[in-house]
């Protein structure tokens, strides 16, 4: 066994003989191959990727560091698996497993013999090993990001009177594709004028017009590996309650991203915002977390949130995107996505956040 | 209580006094509102749809037939609401439950002597429901399927020698995307020569070429609803393989539509397509099932695989595609999305499917 499924092994829990992962995005991470369906059953000596008919052809070309299992009839292709590497424990990918696949595959373990342990160990195990990413896997976001800021920068000269949220998101949606995404990271997020008040507001047919802020919160993914980036500009000139509540959001996030470092806790990362947001008079209006893990997936660990005693750590990759929230009237949020070093941060993105008035 | 939500409560099982749905389908079935995260507590009486700060305005306005329960804090919140309304067992969503995520919150009910039930009763209660559909929902997947069949009669202008399977995918997305689709159904799959015998495969940077099989595996969405449609076309003249695997696809999909009824069985179905397909010598290169549900999710109940006695019913909508794959040579798959009447099916799709040599 190679690369990440040997390093699983080392940390195998000793109450398990194997371990059986079905998430689409452990599954990618461990083997390489994309799908959206399919067992991957780790022993300590091998690993075997189960695959329906769909997949078989794709999967024995693509699929690394496994054996490639084609089944018609999962129980029968997983029973035999299981007799014949004496397994007699499986770990479940507890995060994964709904209760109802949980108590259907235990109804199978059980014809040979075998038990399942419903843990979140393997969790754990696997979310230590990816909250630290490779150089290989930041310069898939790197790559990600710079997809996703230049799609920003065409579709800014786009916005003037009249255009609409959902405009402008299809044209940044085409803009990254177009450049070689695999996908949007999320369903992006474009709003104007009063909706930027809500921090997941939907892009819908609301049109740009004078004074109005303009929130893109929008990102790509390059080979499963997700950018996440937030700017607010303004159309037109802003007035002074709108200024001061940019320069708050922006000094806030600056202060965040100078807390950032190897050994500082996120609890440490999130106050760094939050307090200069509370004194400057807008407590209570942001309302969300200071950031988040990204990889694989769009949200992963470590939250950055209040009080957190979690420690980041070299290699971690987190977002740090305060916002204010005024109900009713406008929001105003800025992120960017960080690389924790050593000595502070490696800031992956490089768009300009200082107040553009359009 | 109104809508879905009291057909809900009427068929709400006797051990427990409440459900718990997360699930972002059915949160969105019952409520009408759109969101990546919240918790749904139906009792008997009422439901209440918890939501954290980012959705809680949007909730407020868009929700339908609960009381929206911002929460900053889920445990405390839910915790409230479960003795204040003297609430003592829950039955959980079995199917968007993990076992993670059902071990934490088993630990809050657990504080104030809330006990979980963990069947699957919900989803089967819920499923008998979504699987019959309403007209109305019926008219939002004509209307996806309209937006799909639009984007692909447009996009099929557009092919030329050396146009790539990702060139094709990303018209398709945009079409759809422009023209007031909520998304894509999926991720489109649109694939050309030896990869069109990859039943799921992934558009890529390979070029039509002249004699090749053009295949695409698309749909759209609106209001949350999806369609899906397969359609095989030949970039120029085929050989006489080629035209003999279409022509037995085709009739096979024909003998498959003409096999939907309300009262015959999914296995009767899948075998009007397969019994075809292996009689004319292609037996083991159909390896999938011939349909699937299609709903606020692409793949519903019920499945229309070999054997199965599950009854179609009217309002089922059900898709109807076999296909032949020659690996490492060519595949050919044709896709209709119906909808089971008493006496047949009503083909929501329009597009032709008799072979097109372009």
């Amino acid at each position: 066994m190679e690369g990440l499924l040997a390093t699983l092994t080392m940390f195998m829990p000793q109450c398990a003989d194997a371990v059986l992962i079905i998430s689409n995005e452990n599954r990618r991470y461990f083997t390489g191959f994309v799908s959206s369906l399919g067992y991957l059953l780790v022993t300590r000596k091998e690993a075997f990727l189960l695959v329906d008919s769909r997949y078989q052809e794709a999967a024995a070309q693509q699929a690394k560091n496994c054996t490639v299992v084609p089944f018609r009839n999962l129980s029968d292709s997983l029973k035999e698996l299981l007799t014949a590497n004496m397994i007699r424990t499986v770990m479940l990918e507890g995060s994964a497993f709904t209760l109802n696949e949980a108590a259907k595959i235990e109804a199978v373990f059980a014809e040979v013999g075998v038990s399942a342990v419903k843990t979140d160990e393997l969790d754990r195990i696997i979310g230590k090993m990816r909250i630290i990413k490779t150089p290989c896997e930041i310069e898939l976001m790197r790559k990600a990001q710079r997809i996703t800021e230049e799609a920003l920068t065409e579709t800014m000269k786009l916005i003037k009177e009249g255009v609409t949220e959902k405009d402008l998101a299809l044209e940044l949606e085409f803009r990254m594709l177009r450049a070689e995404a695999e996908s949007v990271s999320f369903d992006l997020i474009v709003l104007t004028g009063a909706k930027t008040s809500m921090p997941h507001g939907v892009p819908g047919n609301h049109r740009v017009k004078n004074g109005d802020f303009v929130l893109f919160d929008i990102g790509a993914t390059v080979d499963g590996y997700h950018s996440d980036m937030t700017r607010t500009v303004a159309f037109g000139k802003v007035d002074d309650t709108q200024r001061r509540v940019y320069q708050t959001v922006y000094q806030a996030q600056q202060n965040g991203l100078a807390a950032v470092r190897d050994g500082v806790t996120c609890g440490f990362v999130d106050d760094a915002c939050r307090s200069y947001i509370d004194h400057a008079g807008y407590q209570g209006y942001f309302g969300h977390s200071t950031g988040h893990g990204v990889g694989l997936e769009i949200h992963e660990n470590p939250s950055v949130s209040p009080g957190s005693d979690f420690m980041l750590r070299s290699g971690m990759v987190v977002t740090v995107e305060p916002g204010i929230y005024l109900p009713g009237k406008f929001g105003v949020r800025i992120e960017d996505m960080v690389v924790v070093t050593t000595d502070g941060c490696v800031n992956l993105a490089a768009l300009p956040k200082e107040l553009i008035e359009l």
